[in-house]
């Protein structure tokens, strides 16, 4: 009988960091995919991943809708214990023998503690690692909820193992993100440029040299979350170039970012800049391919674009901590800084590729692992 | 303006675990008590815990049933979801400073999730042990989530510090339920005996010699949990000493456990046992300081006894990992291992003292912290 | 494309009172059922409905454990909200083309507000009768929530269009339980006697002469219900014949109707008695048919007895503005008058049978209107 | 001891014709407002109501985050279900004597459940009428729910007494939202024009002549709900006269709303229109006032505007049944009709004032009721 292996997905970027996975586990002869979409993964304002995911032929066993409006931070908090109380049924119904659980947004927290209380085995992907904010606490609450690890690198390995894991359920299987990121350097084209032409703003031309900006809110420091965007912005205006704006998470504070974006547009200005919702995950890291800088605190500076080799500015605390390789300059929220860090990386051009959160087989490596680990549900900290 | 401390007391013996620390705030003239009852302690089938913190003058701000019915691994998920919903409200109105979390049983972790994305400082009691089971994971996570950690002994300061905390988060204040074994030590008698009255089973003369039982599930194996049960009970069948034995905690399996129990008296079977659903923590903390010897798997055998010097036949995996005193002979679900080593204890009579747990002024050291410790929610893993 | 009926099934009674028309709808060549098996019809405690279920071949497609611990008043508005919350994810996975709201226990309301907000038509079985307490408020609602209305009579029927339902809309099928009642009038017997043996109590020679009893907290009056119950123990302990007492349904007050119970056995008394939890539906109907009289306050001593003649004593308010026939004697919670009315009902013996709630072809009836009746969601009130 | 009546509001319109009544309540000697504020009255996207509650001297006993992101009919259910887990815990926390719930949004049914679970009488305002929709089913629900009627007319008052409600327990106090319409044509003016300017759009002359435009969403259409928007946006538009006009509610379809006004605007149309979040009530009314016409189908179109004499044109069958005066004129979704009919009313002019809502003193009959009625919790319908 074939292994049933559950995952869920909450989120356009978690998707994109496992999408390769999902693929492979569905192929794999011994598994059997049970596949969840959930949280923002559903919603439309935030581009409504799950059609995307239909078009990737990946069907859900069960979708829900679990976040609570309001963006902020008693709704983050309720949206997980939703998400925990449905997960619950769901898992009871699906009886899969492993949850997969993806990174480390707030409500994955969700899918740890329900197949932790459940007595089944919860696998994480991408733990190990160090960022800033509210996503350190989930990430490593995570990897002391879970049996098997999946790590990009082996920094994140070292750090897991420090926590108290044993070795042996510990894996370097490199980020599945990058997987995508080696189709596309490996002369994978996107062609359907509608998804381009949806937002609204500048019209650019897709040919010419352009920029791209992703920037989050930072949770811990919420209500300065228009302030951060606004220098951006100021920034990106000054700069000049056609620039690729993608819509912020959904995460407390996305509704002060989104505030900014709307203030800047009302007085007109912003001539430069075309926003966009999403695109599938290998459109977007297609267009971030051809793409001078990228500009924003987006994990996607830090990981994908390591591969690609993308000039990168990357924007205040979140990332902070995270492994970095040589593409990367990290600036304060300044609109100054950024101007200028901008300027610095597009006269520099593209970075050699680097591999430090995987080499673009970690799909075939999870699915690998989780077809012959032996689960076990209980776990005793090493020291 | 004083320090809005909000504890959620969730269980009995969370209660035992943390009343004198809210003693202690709450007569701290730089700190002011919010405290949220929930869960199985507002249920009656769990000796009504709510209504002895009122005897003890701590009357509830908020009280939240959160306990969905099932008693198995899917309901103890759900509990925990409905708490967290349910606590962010509470904690949207209550407008603490920082939010106390206590120990590890698994529905603590509503608040110490709750907390964290809330941007409210978690403060943890009882971190950085070891035992086996789901505690063992519900504990280390809620580290990885806290920014105050209150711990019993520098083994546990030192296993929090490994996993990454800063060490000036670290405390070591001794648990408080050392405080009240304190008292009790220090000559506290307790005359109300119509708790022990209502039980059901032997009618046992307390002024003679007794011994103690309380086992709880293990929830990794809760289908083996009648099992379990069913061999202590023979075991103390045997020993033929009258025995006070405590009902099981609201958990998965718990109603395994009653089972097991339940189908032995109506065998007419148990006729030196009497049950009784909980004591008030000091009239049991005086009851066991009174008996030869305790039996079972809780952890009081582990923490107060040693205290207390009672000598404890601690059964089967759910304490392992968990530092102890001298007092301790460990065992597996067998009968007659059971009741040779309850023989050997009683022969043994009552140990030396020990402080491993605390010296019994946890609780204004808590308290005292509490009142001084700079509130930061930034936090990063050390290494 | 065969029509996907929805029925969520929360309790035992409800179950008798639906089965016949599951089983109908099961093997009608144009429906689908789609079973949701939920709250108390999953627990142990009220004896497990759900293996009940799957022993007479019907699996559930999905189950929730919804039931909030407490057994109060405010438990039973959680208990209720939970439902709603995760019914919505089950209708939005399932996609029925109608849901089945059953009768008047208050969970039962989830089933039809979900569907009503989610534009599937609702179907109601049972509307349009009368009684006391909270299931007055929950029955006519539900009317008002419902677009079709599959009635026990014609009482019931006027009654639906007097609220101002359309006229062809309503429907009189009979009530399902009658259909089960039917097949034991017509020779049905029941051998696995295991069922009976598993309580505890007295024991009682099933092919001698006994009584037997189910009496339920009534909601309104939950701080009563523990008086209540005593005053029928006291009755029952003294007309001295054997009885069968089935264990009170999860409602608030239950607690308290098993405490007058457990003291009751605590004293000795009760030595006539042999406490069940619940028997499969049509086992307790064979055993109602062998009966002498019925004692207590179900609906079965309206419903059922009637078609099967049985004398019954009806306590107290709960079923009070139901119709009935004239094997029934109402009196109040007192010992003597329930006494007298147990001798006056022994001594008269079997009724004849009466077809007020159906003739025992209603299963047949609700698949038929389910197959041809025309969906609508729009409704509004006739004046 | 003062009563304590606990109102629960959860949406503008619900402020709207609610405010009065609670101003009274306040006021009232005899009684105690407890006030709950709750689902979109919290958010940001909607106005945050709760700002304006707080500049009309209403704090907040509690807030409650409970509206599912979706805004589809499976989130509808879902935020309904969290509203009665979490109000379950806050009535049990403020101990109210009576609930009050406003008229029939869907969330409302979660205050007329919980109250009714928990054996708290259910005071309904605006029960009896008549309209098309979900409303409908959830008005006559919350009738059959309640155990007090305050009604805004006769005809209300006959249905509701034809639903089987007890006379004595039904009164007719006129609508609250009647009340603020009286202060505005008693010459109360407003003069904080800062709200007017905080909307996007066209440029208006407060002092010139101007129309309105509110239209919420039809639930049960809800994939017609773009197409609806749009023949009134190209009707609006043809007619050249300047136009406020109001975002939709959230509900079902209001993204499909919101999206077809974006589109518009994307396309540089709606030049003549500024669009505008809300007002706060009295503002809101002032502004009607003073306005040539009101376009759209809001209920402020039969309700207000009737007592205002404002022209209406009332778009489709959100009102379909709601008894109304001689200011209103009925069309379909069609843009030829919406503008023949926009220029009619404009020529005709204002309307003489009607009370068939009330005579503006509802507010005070309101809380004379509640200070003086005998609440009782048991009900039987009457027939």
């Amino acid at each position: 009988m074939k292994r049933r292996i559950c995952v869920v997905v909450t989120a356009r970027p978690s998707y994109s960091r496992i999408k390769s996975a999902l693929l492979a586990i569905k192929k794999h002869p011994d598994l059997e995919l049970q596949l969840v979409v959930a949280a923002s993964a559903l919603l439309e304002r935030y581009g409504s991943v799950v059609d995307v995911m239909r078009e990737d032929g990946l069907e859900p066993d069960a979708q829900v809708y679990m976040v609570v409006e309001g963006e902020n931070l008693v709704t983050s908090a309720k949206s997980t214990g939703i998400g925990i109380v449905e997960l619950a049924t769901i898992f009871d119904n699906l009886k899969p023998d492993a949850v997969l659980s993806i990174a480390d947004r707030y409500e994955t927290i969700a899918t740890a503690i329900t197949g932790s209380y459940m007595n089944i085995p919860v696998i994480h992907v991408q733990g190990g690692e160090v960022t800033g904010s509210i996503d350190e606490k989930v990430r490593h609450a995570v990897t002391k909820l879970s049996n098997v690890h999946l790590v990009s690198n082996k920094g994140a390995y070292d750090r897991v193992v420090k926590m108290g894991e044993v070795e042996g359920s510990v894996y370097i299987t490199g980020c599945p993100s990058i997987d995508l990121a080696k189709d596309v350097m490996n002369g994978m084209t996107y062609e359907d440029f509608d998804d381009l032409k949806r937002g609204v703003g500048a019209h650019i031309d897709f040919n010419s040299d352009y920029i791209m900006v992703m920037q989050h809110p930072v949770t811990n420091e919420w209500q300065e979350a228009q302030m951060q965007m606004t220098e951006t912005l100021k920034a990106i205006e000054k700069c000049e170039y056609p620039a690729y704006w993608f819509w912020p998470n959904v995460d407390a504070g996305s509704d002060a970012g989104s505030k900014a974006i709307r203030t800047f547009r009302e007085q007109g200005r912003c001539k430069n800049i075309r926003f966009l919702k999403n695109l599938p995950p290998e459109a977007f890291l297609y267009v971030l391919k051809k793409s001078m800088c990228l500009v924003g605190n987006s994990s996607v500076g830090i990981r994908e674009s390591s591969y690609l080799g993308i000039p990168v500015v990357n924007i205040g605390s979140r990332q902070a901590g995270r492994e970095r390789s040589a593409n990367v300059i990290d600036v304060d929220y300044d609109e100054n800084y950024i101007l200028e860090a901008i300027k610095t990386q597009v006269t520099n051009g593209h970075y050699a590729s680097s591999d430090i959160y995987g080499d673009g087989s970690a799909g075939e490596r999870v699915a690998d692992v989780l077809s012959k680990v032996e689960f076990n549900i209980d776990k005793k900290i090493t020291y």
